[in-house]
């Protein structure tokens, strides 16, 4: 047997290309046993969700997310670490969310489960009471008219299709009502919105996420309502095309906060300035411990890094872990880093984002040249044994789609899609629905990535 | 756009290949369709689970079990539903299993999570109480010897291996000490065995599962110990290693009861004597509901054949869809089915097993000739979009293994395997383990295979 092994190494160094690749697969096997057998992702990720938890930007969580990153990548002694200051919003939710059906012919009054969408203005202490017009798109908008529209609860209940097999592609298609709805519906004098919750799950919980209004335009209040309301009040209304919804809300909108994107960096030995970003956002809604979205893209893209010095592995190109803050309601982090990053000439070749859930991985969705992406699907030889197939064109990150411009290589990395959004933005996205070994496999699967890009560049 | 179509199908008529193909493609697109949209594996497991639960052989549930998957294809109107006698053995836990650390120098006296493994004999209502000796394998045994033994219980305490990515992998190298631990134990006088639960959490679940004692030797209680409490016990037996240990178990084995596998078909129309059978096994453990052992299997293989009646699909070759009886204890219904099969002259050119959980689907494990796994492997064409990627030489499934001296080809249903474990076997084995879209995925997964088995043959 021993023999065996040094024959194989002579061939090795005979022949570099075998040997390239060969210790290429080797070397992915030790960061997956490093992740599997002594990874420390689940464990940092257990402190984000269950001592810091939810952490909206400006909050006094989110705050506390940003310290225990940067003393997180100083206890793991990356070359550098540096907080970068960025001016975020600061929504708050109150504590008043409410709606009910009211005085159905067929229920009678019944409370339904719903939430402020990110942004909302309040109702006022009255709450809004209307009567609902559903829709399915914004063209439905302009046939009804201000006069089916005004004075009018719109209530967005376009269902995302079952029959997409990767569920991010349900949601982009289904997204629209809940970003846009309100700025649609008040130029036709609705008085609110009602959208029905972004998730193919049908149960009781409702999903919040970002709206947003004109600059010009009247300001209406935008509620998620769980898949089930949606469904019961659509039922109602065919016999009861009158029926009325209250709503009441008491979230608000506060002055800017100072917070941070948190950079940590090992230094490349032979190209320094070629930099490869790694990253999720730091900031998550205001329900559940923000696990999957995007705690668990934060702690993989520090795992990553720990895992190669833990290794010591020395990149040849710099590698740079970024926790961007105000991704949900936002993005200010990801365009201040941009914009730095751009004013200091700084090349990065490739800008890898973990932002859809901690699940097994599957593989990597490039936007890039098309050398960039011939490139990385070459690394499937070395990929293939940990079930990482996907290695096709595809959307890289809302963080990072911020360096799109400067011509920068956007991956973003691709789990299993069919749980998340069963959690994506609710109560339900805490850390008991994290399975340690997905979270881990994630964290090894992008840390082989980004050794690979730092040998090879792109 | 008409016209678009148009010229596409006639495009698909004049080149027979391509429009099979084509064809193919879009047969597998209404198939995933109907699962997703109007699928019934959800419902039908949350029946099995929350109205019938967990269903050992020889158990009531288990008499229900039956009743209810025949009820279910005669409701589907499959052409034939049969049961098919088979005795089965009747194993039953009792209401006692307890153990507890006996006053450790460390701790003092500490309660531990065991729980019986199947098969086991009682303790008598004393318990057994004896010093503890840690093993990681039966080479071990032979040197510790008789005199190391004697009198004791051997502690099986190697666990699953993180580093497999495929955890069944990890499962397979480990589960020897669970199953085969007492017989070999007692050669050298042991009084009884615990084993470390079959699992990569750490966790205090205890995970039961089959053990089997020699004709001859005497036999001893076996029990599974979670896996915190075997670090526990480890750690303790350093300092101490005198360590007693007390346990009490007061299951028993009853006379053979008479059951039934559960079979329903739809006969090919053009070649009917050759069989493809789907299948899972009815019977689950006395722990949890058994949904993803194998619930999921079972519902998943009905479904497949009302897929396929739902939407007018003629099978060619015969379409069998096969509950098995006893899979966890003793085989007996897959031997029996195997019997008949070989006694009757049946052809069967295939058999499916979904028996590794309702998680999103990965692939299929062949174990046939070079011939049929390269067909299979060539219906990568339509599979490829719905993340089934791996179509490699595997096992097929302990039921569908007893047909394999008949030279049929065996196919493992393959989903995602980082969670089976963590509730494989236990009373976290539930119903709301289950995601809806996952399950669904895996029906119309194999019945998209069953369809293009049906088409072409092997």
């Amino acid at each position: 047997m021993k023999k065996l092994i040094v024959t194989t190494v002579l061939i090795g160094s005979i022949c570099t290309g075998v040997f390239s690749q060969k210790s290429d697969s080797s070397i992915a096997r030790t960061i997956y046993d490093e992740a599997l057998i002594k990874g420390e992702s689940y464990e940092m990720l257990e402190y984000l969700c269950l001592s810091i938890g939810h952490r909206l930007s400006g909050s006094p969580q989110a705050a506390a997310a940003v310290e225990w990153a940067r003393q997180k990548m100083v206890e793991y002694e990356f070359d550098k670490v540096e907080l970068q200051e960025v001016m975020v919003p600061h929504w708050v939710r109150g504590d008043l969310e409410y709606g009910k059906i009211v005085n159905s012919a067929a229920i009678g009054t019944k409370e339904v489960p719903i939430c402020a969408l990110g942004g909302s203005i309040a109702t006022g202490s009255n709450g809004v009471t209307a009567r609902v017009i559903e829709v399915t798109n914004f063209d439905q908008l302009e046939e009804l008219g201000r006069k089916g529209i005004e004075g009018k609860l719109v209530f967005y209940n376009r269902p995302m299709d079952a029959r997409y097999i990767h569920t991010g592609s349900a949601y982009g298609r289904a997204v629209d009502q809940r970003h846009l709805g309100a700025a649609m519906a008040t130029k036709y004098g609705a008085v609110g919105v009602l959208v029905r919750s972004m998730t193919l799950a049908i149960d009781d919980v409702p999903h919040t996420g970002s709206m947003k209004y004109d600059s010009v335009g009247i300001k209406i209040p935008g509620v998620a309502i769980s898949t089930k309301g949606a469904n019961l009040l659509s039922g109602l209304l065919k016999n009861d095309p009158n029926l009325m919804f209250h709503m009441e809300l008491n979230c608000k909108t506060l002055p800017d906060v100072l917070s941070y994107n948190v950079i940590g960096e090992m230094e490349g030995t032979e190209y320094p300035d070629e930099i490869i970003l790694v990253g999720g956002h730091l900031d998550a809604w205001d329900k559940g411990h923000g696990a999957h979205d995007d705690g668990a893209g934060c702690v993989q893209s520090i795992e990553a890094l720990r895992i190669l010095k833990a290794l010591g592995i020395k990149p040849k190109r710099t590698i740079r872990a970024v926790m961007f803050m105000n991704e949900e309601n936002g993005l200010r982090g990801a365009k201040k880093y941009a914009a730095v990053a751009k004013e200091k000439g700084e090349n990065h070749i490739a800008a890898i984002e973990s932002d859809a859930g901690g699940f097994t991985p599957r593989g990597f969705g490039i936007y890039g040249e098309p050398e960039a992406l011939k490139k990385i699907q070459s690394f499937s030889r070395v990929f293939d044994r940990y079930g990482i197939i996907d290695l096709k064109k595809g959307w890289g990150g809302a963080d990072i789609n911020q360096l799109k411009d400067q011509g920068v290589t956007l991956i973003g990395y691709r789990p299993d899609s069919q749980r998340y959004f069963d959690l994506h933005h609710t109560s339900e996205d805490t850390f008991d629905k994290i399975n340690k070994r997905e979270l881990e496999l994630g964290a090894a699967s992008m840390a082989v990535l980004v050794y690979l890009l730092s040998e090879y560049g792109l």
